[in-house]
């Protein structure tokens, strides 16, 4: 049977919220979600009364900070207890799905004003308890119940990358050097202190070949955004930014079962989708926050989402072309490497940062950046969510 | 601004599944998903191919089984990876929440044919680990911190409910006594044995008044529907089942902030949304499958739902109203007292059995039932779906 192709509204961003990313000792995880939705909720100038739904993107919560249902308990503290709330887990790509759930539900007509919001927090539980509770978004049965971690998992595709492509440590290394200088200006960044690439090779041992710098640390933080149609979003800011494509996917769970570990077919199909709906191809985007959840993912995501061909996405970074003056600024906010990977709460602090800078607010501001994108993953590989941003 | 009231499809359900509840000691969270998934597919006609989307709810799979992207992780073992699939948590009302959704996507015009499954593995851990993991649905800083768990939570509804309505200890045991009853039949429930009033006032005591047969037991367990759109469901079975309502709501979190602990304003709210959307009233409801995780629960939520008024719930119990011949049936499964309450399965196993009361394929079938009701409910009232199934 044909497949459905509902007409979809326009659907734009009035509002944006996040957290400082860091250990914030003094904050729980419920008080994080509301900071960066009262933050959204003013930015919007929405009345809160107003708001429709709320979709929550939360991976950990249960595990690491003792907390379910976590739609309901942010509804009751924002004072909005009674309307439909969902939270939505995807690993990793838990705030990407929140926005995507939230960009399908106004772009239906289902609501006008709906609330998506992202958080973790992880810094109060021991690092082995992180990385046994990141490891239940890879293949438990196989994989993970081996030994095998997320810092494991990647440092396999990287060798298979450096391999298959020729890419070079160096290169890799660049990913790291690249982010953390773009988040010294990021005053909301976990880590604002340059690197250079024989810090970053030289760092501490994670799994071979991935050093302590090739990763992103352990973060506490919330992001949020407040969507409306596009047809009255003048009524509440004068500089709303569309929300013109959005693509999700699923993919392999395990590395065992990918035909090609240097790719990730979910990162693949969800962008197809984006530019599909936005009617763009990956040249008419000007920046990019992309899932650099190791510096490897960044050349990798890169190359799935057509800024460069497979293969280029190590020589492309070596040569600046993701740099905030390159080709494409890719990760102008130091990305997860730099900003920080609160898990739940990135793909709403890539929309955040995106919108910043169609609103040329960015304190690394991309000049004339007017279509942004943001790509979100999910364990390696098993879930991805690409939207595509412009300025009006 | 005026609310959006977008045009909806008509929905169908064609297909539905279950696992036997219970300790399935074999079976993991993966392959209980898997399981249900396959028999509802098996029982749709569909070709798993033309799946476009999967909506899964689970509550506590990453603390109790270690497994995180649930949603990827059955479609991939499903043979159908590619498409969008999202896990969407409420406590124990995900698996509503997975119907929710799905309902949504396709009322909408977004797919055609969608799975919605609930799963939960809950037998393999402690009694102790199970409920400290629910106890995460309640207000953790305030109520849970210090003590309160589920069964407490509850006991203090039930005591309220007794102090304001002069509802009778027996009463309340009588929704046990039913339940139990009902489960006997039902070769997919957990205990198939009856029980009588004084067998459940004098079981061990948990939180008193609730004494263990008030309880639903730790159950491990997945249930499972594939939904299209009602004009071409015929081309798939000759008994499709309409869903011709959906409503879905957020409550308060902890009893401290209820105005009032004998009724969820959530399961009201959820409720005249579900009713309004499928144009009846209580009155036209001849089955229905509420959330009975305590026996109280079960006389809150017929008042609730407005099957009885506020207050009656116990006396049209004990006099039989609820019964398989009463006025509306409620809980013919057995319900998650005797059923099982693998906790993000049972909205989609409460689906199940509505299902089967409208083919007349119950194991208790309601002589006549047109017109059937979901009720699923999360933590102490946080959130609530209804949902209206209805004879073609």
């Amino acid at each position: 049977m044909k497949k459905s192709s509902p007409k979809l509204r326009k659907v734009a961003i009035i509002g944006v919220g996040s957290t400082p990313f860091g250990k914030l000792t003094n904050d729980t995880i419920v008080s994080m979600s509301v900071s960066a939705c009262e933050d959204a909720i003013s930015d919007s100038n929405l009345a809160r009364e107003e708001i429709e739904a709320v979709y929550l993107g939360n991976y950990v919560g249960e595990r690491l900070a003792s907390e379910g249902v976590l739609a309901p308990k942010l509804a009751n503290r924002l004072g909005i207890t009674g309307i439909p709330t969902t939270k939505v887990e995807g690993a990793c790509a838990s705030g990407g799905l929140a926005l995507r759930q939230a960009f399908l539900s106004v772009a239906l007509g289902l609501h006008n004003f709906v609330l998506a919001v992202g958080v973790e927090k992880m810094t109060t539980s021991p690092t082995d308890a992180v990385t046994s509770a990141l490891a239940t978004a890879g293949d438990t049965t196989l994989e993970m119940r081996t030994g095998l971690t997320f810092p494991g998992s990647f440092a396999m595709i990287m060798q298979a990358h450096m391999a298959k492509y020729g890419t070079t440590r160096e290169q890799v290394a660049m990913v790291s050097v690249k982010n953390h200088e773009n988040g010294i200006n990021n005053d909301k960044a976990m880590f604002r202190k340059a690197t250079n690439i024989e810090e970053v090779i030289t760092s501490r041992s994670i799994a071979e070949p991935i050093r302590l710098f090739d990763c992103p640390p352990i973060t506490d933080g919330a992001a949020a955004a407040i969507l409306c149609p596009m047809d009255i979003a003048h009524q509440f800011v004068q500089n709303p930014i569309e929300l013109i494509g959005s693509g999700h996917a699923s993919g392999p769970v395990s590395l065992t079962e990918s035909d090609d570990i240097t790719s990730f077919s979910a990162s693949v199909r969800a962008a197809n989708e984006a530019y599909k709906m936005a009617d763009l191809t990956p040249q008419d985007i000007d920046v990019a926050e992309v899932h650099d959840c190791f510096t490897i993912a960044e050349i990798v995501a890169i190359e799935d989402l057509g800024f460069f061909p497979k293969g280029n996405g190590g020589p492309a970074t070596e040569q600046g072309s993701t740099g905030l003056n390159g080709e494409i600024a890719v990760n102008p906010s130091g990305g997860l490497l730099a900003k920080g990977h609160p898990v739940g709460a990135t793909g709403l602090a890539q929309a955040y940062e995106i919108v910043q800078q169609l609103r040329e607010t960015s304190s690394n501001q991309v000049d004339g950046a007017t279509v942004g994108l943001a790509h979100n993953l999910g364990g390696s590989g098993a879930v991805a969510t690409v939207n595509i941003f412009k300025k009006v």
